[in-house]
């Protein structure tokens, strides 16, 4: 006996049948806005990753060398792979590019709630347009996919913020600031105690006052961005200000704007991102992780050889987002359905065979029996796979050419001729025939 | 610049989408049939696959020691891992256990037509049933599949054969026979010469007058299974001949006797095949290795250390699935659809983004203007991405209270009352309103 990997997950088909459905979910709020599936590959150059984070990253991933030679590793996230696939076809895409997928990612990390080895993020990024427009289509597009799987503005809410916002105030103190340290330092805000915090923007470079009031303007400006303005101004400072709310007046009139926060102690942990960046948060706090995150990231392309190409994307992630729903009792049902079970007795199989293959060619699903069971090992099974209806194919009624047709929810059963079946039903039940 | 992996590929939207529809209509045959669907990771315990096949087994695959220390590799086929599903839930699951899923593996093997290092496949397995409607209703779904992919008879045939056929003909021969390695001989047939096929199964154990005999009846058998009959009499071959005599009538009464060839010559290359074994054949011989194949394997479970619980599976593979479909003319169109573009001119985006949004209420993929292009560019756009309908809302029509409709295939358009689009209307177009 053989035991699965820590951290890697079986999933089996009643809980499959609710993960697809939200997989498909949010896949269709993407489909909707013109987002086009893409394939990718499990395994890239390991250099990919450590060119950009340094080798040490490659401890928290799955990275190997293959049997040629190559050091390879498992993909942790989308960015890199569309970012090679962009510069890849850069001549033939026409932009804006849209695309969407859903896949497992690897990192070789410490097991928690909602935290796996092996995990499952549907990707939706748009490449080529630098406008507010597109950040705030990436919104609209989480945004409709939380509400088409049922989840409402008292579930869950975005933080909305600018790296840029924070870049400038930074460059707006005089200290010689390690501005990617810093970030991380506001990234890890909710996280720490507030001494750690503050520590941490100081080993960034900033004075321990100049900490203290830079704090202070993130959660003033989180009121009110004129709170910033206030406080500095620069062309970048005006910029990037001017950017997040454009962004927020575009997703107001995508019709997103009660589901948009700004908070600009949002800063997002990946280095990559250049502008806009968001989070989305479990409102009533009980998913106390991020539940997935976004952003604009308009430097990777040209870091990656390709030429300057705006980027912006968001990845929800399924544990997560499942552990939002389960919280909001809106996760599916984890059940498996059935149309019809067709049930035979005695030397009726052509017959049961029939009638099976017309409810699977008008799309039903149709057990018939493989265990050799009798008439009421079938119906057990029939129930057990919660069957709608059940098909009797027996030797006596097919004397009378007739089949009986039973509704498992009231019980109820009645003999219809076998040329009346399922005739010219599109989905014949019970009522079709009382 | 990076590259990707030898072996791996990336799929562009055009691709993807005749990819998707190919997989869906594969899946979806199987779930008429009641199979459902499951996750499996990414990774197992390389022990799983070298305990079987000896330890040389990994030099195939893509293993590796992970940062914990544990011996893992790349999954390169689903059947051990559904085996210890199985076998980790073996009480709870009720019979038969019938699962589907689609998703890639991963082999380190020479690079060829239709042979990938990264490969896709859609499993389908049925467990704990050893009646012969159960090999036929594996039939049947590859059948089914294929039918709803627009092949024909014409086009592709099962050729189905059994391994205890083979290994009790061998048996009835006064020789010591590696009986494996005379199965594997059967296998390579078609793929070598004569003289190496016979070599091999003198290698194996036989006889070279054996060998060719051994031969001559496969063949007549091909034609008539009263051949073998005649041949040789054990308890275990008539059993193995009853079994697929059997196999073949449920297959006719599921109406799939025209897909199916018996043909003993064919045998599988994996070593758990125990009962029934078939392959897919282009009919016409271009698509030159089998297409896929599946058959029974009784013994597994147990081998992984759960109770006796016969199985039966098959495993479309989806490149040389591909290469058939395109040889057959049917791979699906390799293309974006869009149902509406809207175009907006000047400051029109409240009216606009309303309209995007009434329309993807109503389930269709809606593109608007991300890049801030004039009418000119985003009409070029819309046929880009092969709109149908694109709804133009300009300035000067809104002061109207008007949209214009324009069918992108005639060029046809006409204004509407703003109020009036999407209305009442499920999938508004030009000739709704013309």
């Amino acid at each position: 006996m053989y035991d699965r990997i820590k951290g890697f997950r079986d999933f089996y088909p009643p809980e499959m049948a609710a993960r697809r459905e939200v997989i498909d979910t949010v896949e269709d709020a993407a489909q909707r806005y013109g987002f086009r599936e893409i394939g990718t590959p499990a395994l890239e150059d390991a250099a990919m990753y450590a060119d950009k984070s340094g080798e040490e990253i490659l401890e928290e991933l799955y990275s190997f060398e293959d049997k040629g030679g190559r050091d390879v590793a498992l993909t942790p996230e989308l960015t890199p792979t569309v970012a090679r696939m962009v510069v890849a076809r850069q001549q033939a895409l026409s932009k804006p590019i849209k695309w969407v997928s859903t896949r497992p990612f690897w990192r070789y990390e410490q097991v928690q709630q909602g935290r796996f080895r092996e995990f499952y993020q549907t990707n939706i990024d748009v490449f080529g347009s630098r406008e507010p427009i597109a950040d705030a289509e990436v919104l609209a597009v989480a945004a409709d996919a939380l509400d088409a799987l049922g989840l409402t503005g008292e579930d869950f809410e975005f933080r909305v913020s600018h790296r840029d916002v924070l870049g400038a105030l930074l460059d707006t103190f005089e200290a010689d600031v390690d501005r990617r340290a810093a970030i991380r330092a506001v990234d890890k805000r909710a996280k720490v105690e507030e001494a750690a915090y503050i520590d941490m923007l100081v080993d960034a470079g900033l004075g321990i006052d100049q900490a203290r009031q830079f704090d202070e303007v993130l959660v003033a400006g989180t009121d009110d961005l004129g709170a910033v303005r206030e406080f500095a101004t620069s062309e970048t400072l005006d910029a990037a200000l001017d950017n997040l709310e454009a962004v927020l007046d575009a997703a107001a009139d995508l019709g997103v704007s009660e589901q948009c926060n700004l908070s600009l102690t949002t800063a997002r942990g990946l280095d990559y991102y250049t502008g806009v960046v968001f989070e989305c948060f479990d409102s009533t706090g009980e998913v106390s992780r991020a539940v997935f995150g976004g952003g604009r990231y308009d430097d990777l392309i040209e870091s990656f050889g390709g030429p300057p190409t705006p980027a912006v994307g968001v990845a929800p992630g399924h544990a997560t987002l499942g552990l939002l729903c389960q919280r909001a009792g809106v996760w599916p049902e984890e059940s498996i359905a059935t149309d019809y079970y067709v049930l035979q007795v005695g030397d009726t199989r052509p017959v049961a065979a029939r009638i099976a293959r017309d409810l699977r060619e008008r799309g039903h699903v149709v057990e018939t029996d493989l265990s050799d069971r009798g008439f009421g090992g079938q119906l057990d099974y029939a129930d057990s796979i919660n069957s709608e209806t059940v098909v009797i194919v027996g030797e006596q009624d097919l004397a009378n050419d007739e089949v009986t047709i039973k509704d498992m929810a009231s019980g109820d059963q009645t003999q219809v001729p076998v040329e009346a079946f399922p005739g010219a039903h599109d989905r014949p039940t019970f009522d079709d025939f009382a």
